[in-house]
């Protein structure tokens, strides 16, 4: 199963989900220059940035609505994105978040499973119920697919309904078990499920008490650096050093801002950043 | 405002929203062989049914995901879509069910209110909360645009977390009473919001309740027919005949499979179908 790869990856790359969320204007200026075609450029871009960590990161995360915003030419660099991460053997996430059900849940599992725009996961919102997750459910026994499932988010907003109190609970709390307990069916030889979970880095508090009642779910953490996320926080989200990755963009997508002429090689600040990332990572489990 | 001219819409043609959500399979044969190529059959289908339905339905909801399902031929004929739907002047809903936060929403709010998919209204899920919904409001301020944002779906799983009691209420009240309130600073002439919402319209019992606290929340109503909604429990979400608006689709695109040699005259036969549930909801409203 695909999340027998992505715990093998972890395993050997460390925990850092490079995501994708690539604006064509991130690009350094001369390299925008040599690549004035949002879909040429945007592609060059990400290949260069994924032939530079591809041993470093266990995953890449592509973040759809990027692509989405520059229209057809955006689709066609994500198609291609797509394309270059299975060429290279890599674990693809398409952040899709997408949530409906029925023969629409039907119609997304197909554009994101397979086709033009085939990942290896996909997020999903777990808003209209757990009948939205059904149609994705056969790709996971079958064809080697798996699912995140937004549990528990790091912005502020999440309080609006994730927080919500339900019974002695929170609405997360809810969702969190619901999908536990669906994946217990989907697991993998590593022992988690192809069925995920997005869950932010917060509230370490709680964290040993949520690994342990989410005890076969991988997460799918959201929040490090730029958003507040601490190391030592996520080094409780895991389990013997595995079950969770941890997605970084813009610090490893503009780590080279951050480096004199790093313009010039943005792709090796961006490996170092990921580096740096892995180890700071690596460091807070082994204390 | 956009809603304004919904509003308008409604008040002229009834409160039919014709869902193109559009299976090559269902394309009548001859038709299919006219046009092989999955781009143009799809355009070719939903342009005759558009053509045939513009003066007795309100709006058109394009999901998206049956045009993702195609990979980049579906997502032509999508763009396709929305600029003839544009040319037309009618009103375009794009189900789209985004739901995300700071930058990855503001793309998401560019990609389909600008550009290749640039449609009038969007459909938005709120499970990360409100502030996934900060991007949207300035083209709803400024530009001319809106969205229906998921409060209670229509579907078996609506009870996993929508119906999940909170406080003396349940998930969805909570989600509506934002959006209302939200909604206060976008209203039209008409008294409606530009900031409407998704309203499944099960419960009935509760509809006169609801109607009266979401007061200024235009609804956008799914489960009409195959779903087993009636036009008696849709005329008690709306007010003074007006506020909401009757997705149908596969009800009206595939009405021809139920006529005598209906796949002669598909669009005809969608046209029907569209005017019988125009009048079945203006008879209830009269009622």
């Amino acid at each position: 199963m695909i999340i027998d790869k992505l715990f093998e990856k972890v395993a050997q790359n460390g925990h850092v989900c490079v995501g994708l969320d690539t604006d064509y204007g991130y690009l350094p200026p001369e390299f925008a220059q040599r690549y004035p075609d949002i879909e040429e450029g945007i592609f060059q871009f990400n290949k260069a940035i994924v032939e530079a960590t591809l041993d470093v990161a266990a995953c890449y995360k592509v973040q759809i609505a990027y692509y989405e915003s520059y229209g057809m030419a955006g689709l066609r660099a994500y198609q291609r994105t797509l394309a270059l991460l299975r060429e290279k053997n890599a674990v693809a996430i398409a952040d899709i978040k997408r949530g409906d059900i029925a023969k629409t849940a039907e119609m997304y599992a197909k554009a994101h499973f397979t086709g033009d725009f085939e990942a290896d996961f996909v997020t999903l919102s777990p808003y209209m119920g757990m009948d939205s997750l059904t149609p994705y459910l056969p790709y996971v026994q079958n064809h080697n697919k798996g699912i995140f499932v937004l549990i528990r988010t790091s912005n502020e907003g999440a309080k609006d309904i994730e927080y919500l109190p339900t019974g002695n609970r929170r609405v997360y709390h809810v969702v969190g078990e619901r999908i536990n307990e669906i994946g217990r069916d989907y697991l993998g030889a590593c022992g988690y499920s192809g069925i995920g979970g997005v869950m932010g880095c917060t509230h370490a508090d709680e964290a040993a008490e949520i690994r342990h009642i989410l005890a076969s779910t991988f997460f799918l953490i959201p929040g490090y650096g730029a958003q507040g996320g601490k190391a030592e926080d996520i080094a409780k989200y895991l389990h013997n050093g595995n079950g969770g990755v941890v997605n970084s963009s813009r610090g490893i997508l503009l780590a080279y801002r951050k480096q004199p002429n790093g313009e010039q090689h943005f792709a090796d600040c961006a490996r170092s950043e990921a580096i740096r990332m892995r180890d700071d990572i690596l460091n807070a489990i082994h204390c």
